[in-house]
C-alpha cells in the first residue's frame, strides 16, 4: 500500500511553493513557481496539478487532500478575495477549481491561518488549544486558535489584527485607516519608524547606510549595540506589547508565538514586547503568558500550515 | 411525569435572585434573597437549596441542573475567585458545595458570559454563531460567542473586554491600570465623563442637579435635549465604537448586542458608537456588523442566562 500524504500550497504574490508532506510533517519534495508567470488562473492551476502528479508519483504516497495557504484565502468559501498582489482579481474561486483538477479534499485559509495550523500540528503549540500566532512580514497577520480549531468568525475573516487601531489619527496604512497596528510593528512600520527617528536624531548616530535601510538591516544594527536601532527595536516591542495585552484580554490564551522576519531578531522584540504586555495585563494574567517565536522553518513553515489544514479536510 | 426545569441563580454583591426556569426560557418561580445577611457560604447554600426545594415542589417539576452567573465566576472550575463584592474571600468552590447539596450537574460562569447565553437561547441572538455581548453596568463585561459557544480560553477568563487598554496613560482603574475600557464606557465612566466636561464648560450649561449626577439622570437629560449631556453621550459612544471596531477585527462576529442599564440610552449611544466603530473597521466590515440592544428582560436576564447554561449541562 502506498504511504498516504497531501499537498501544502503556499500561494505568495511573488512564489508560490508547493509541497508534499507526509503525516510526521516531512516535507517529501517540493518546487517553486513564479505566481506572476501564470495570468490564467486556469494555467495556474494546470501547472500546479503537473508539478504534484510528477512528485507524487516519484514518491510512490497517495496523496488525501490539498491544503492551500493564500493571502485574503477565506476558509468557509475556499475563495481569494480582492488580493492586491496576485495576478487575478476579484473573487477567485480557488478552492472549487483545485478541486476539480485535483478531485482531492481542498480546504483555504490566509497565511497567517496556515501558520497557526503548522504551529498547532508542528511547532511550538504542539498540544495548545489557545494561542495567538502572529506573522510578522510586509504586514501583520494572525491566526487565534480557541479550544483548538482556529478562529474564522461569521465570514471567514477573523483575526485581522493587524488594522486594530493603536494610535488614533496615526500613520495610514494600505487599508486606508490610519494607525493600524502593523503600520508600527511589522517590517514596514520598523523602517517607518526608523525613518521618523532618524530624522529627529541625524542619520550620523547610526549605523545604518540609508540606502540599505530594511528591517533586517535595522534589526542587524541592534544585535551590534546601534542606540538608533535599539531604540526603534524597543518602540516596535512597546506597542507589539501593549497590543498582545488587548488580545490576550479577548481570548485568554496560553501562549502567543511570534512567527516571520521580524521575530528573528528574538530578544530585541521580544523583551520590551513582554514587559510592556505584563504591564498592561489584569493582576491574573500578569508574568502567566508565554510570548515565544515560532518553532516552525520560515520557509517550510506555510506550507506545513497549508498540510496541516489538509490534513483537517 | 413531572415537568423539567432548571435553576438559575443570579449571584450579586447585594442580592442574590434564584428562579425555577423552565425549557422556553419561562420564569415559573423566583425569589430574592439578600447576599450580605450570609456571612458563612455554608448558611447561604442551605438558604438556596430550601427555596428551591419549596418552588419545586410548589411547581410539580423536575430539576435537571443548576447554572449559575456570579462575578469572577470560573468556568472551568465552578470556582468564584476573589470576588471583591461577595461576603465570601478567597478561591470559592462554588460549584462543589452546591453540587453537594443538590445532587445535580451545576455550572457556573461570570455575569457576562451568563447574559451571553441568555441571549442566545431566549434574546436576539437565537441563531447566531458569532457575536458578542457587551454588559453596561458600574463597569463593562463582555461575553464572546464564536462557532455557536461562549470563549472562556485557557483559564476561564477569556472576555475581559472591560480592561482592554483604550487610552495609554488615561483615567485609573479599579484592576491597577489606567485607561481601561470601562474607566470610559459604563454607569461610573459616564458620570466622571460628565464631572470633566462640566468642569470645563461650567455647571450652568447643564439640567443635571450637581447632587443627582447619575449614569441615569444623564442619559435621561441627554433624552430632553440637554447639550452637556448629549455631549457625554456622544464621547462615550465614540469610545465605544472604536473598542467595538478592534473587537471585530478579532472574532468577525455578525452581531454586537449591548446590555445593560447605560444600553437603555438607546440610539443616544447606540448611533455615536456605530458610527464610530464602522469608521475604524476595514471595508470588508463597514455598515455589516449590527449594533443592538439586548432583548432579554434586564430582572430576568442574569436568572436566563445561568438557566441557558444549566439547560446545556
Amino acid at each position: 500500500m502506498k504511504r498516504a500524504a497531501v499537498v501544502g500550497i503556499d500561494l505568495g504574490g511573488t512564489n508560490t511553493l508547493l509541497g508534499i508532506v507526509d503525516q510526521n510533517g516531512r516535507l517529501l519534495s517540493d518546487v517553486k513557481l513564479p505566481t506572476q508567470s501564470y495570468p490564467e488562473i486556469a494555467d495556474f492551476i494546470a501547472a500546479l496539478y503537473r508539478h504534484v502528479r510528477r512528485m507524487a508519483t516519484a514518491l510512490e504516497v497517495e496523496l488525501r487532500g490539498v491544503g492551500v495557504g493564500a493571502p485574503c484565502g477565506n476558509y468557509y468559501t475556499g475563495t481569494i478575495e480582492f488580493a492586491p498582489n496576485l495576478p487575478w482579481k476579484g473573487v477567485l474561486p480557488l478552492g472549487d477549481l483545485l478541486q476539480a483538477e485535483f478531485g482531492l479534499p481542498v480546504r483555504v485559509t490566509n497565511d497567517a491561518n496556515a501558520a497557526a495550523e503548522g504551529e498547532m500540528r508542528y511547532g511550538k503549540a504542539i498540544g495548545k488549544k489557545n494561542f495567538i500566532e502572529i506573522t510578522l512580514g510586509t504586514g501583520l497577520g494572525a491566526g487565534i486558535v480557541i479550544d483548538g480549531k482556529v478562529v474564522y468568525g461569521a465570514d471567514g475573516f477573523a483575526g485581522e489584527l493587524g488594522h486594530v487601531i493603536v494610535e488614533k489619527g496615526g500613520r495610514p496604512c494600505g487599508c486606508g485607516l490610519r494607525g493600524c497596528l502593523e503600520t508600527y510593528v511589522s517590517a514596514t512600520g520598523v523602517v517607518k519608524t526608523f525613518q521618523e527617528k532618524s530624522k529627529d536624531r541625524g542619520e550620523s548616530d547610526t549605523v545604518v547606510k540609508p540606502s540599505e535601510v530594511t528591517a533586517r538591516s535595522i534589526a542587524l544594527a541592534a544585535e551590534k549595540g546601534d542606540e538608533l536601532a535599539l531604540e526603534v527595536m524597543r518602540y516596535t516591542g512597546q506597542i507589539l506589547g501593549e497590543a498582545l495585552a488587548s488580545f490576550v484580554a479577548f481570548s485568554a490564551p496560553e501562549m502567543i508565538v511570534l512567527f516571520g522576519g521580524l521575530a528573528k531578531a528574538g530578544n530585541l522584540l521580544l523583551a520590551p514586547a513582554k514587559a510592556h504586555m505584563d504591564q498592561n495585563l489584569l493582576r491574573l494574567w500578569k508574568g502567566k503568558i508565554d510570548l515565544v517565536t515560532s518553532g516552525l522553518d520560515e520557509d517550510q513553515a506555510a506550507i506545513l500550515g497549508a498540510a496541516a489544514l489538509a490534513w483537517r479536510a
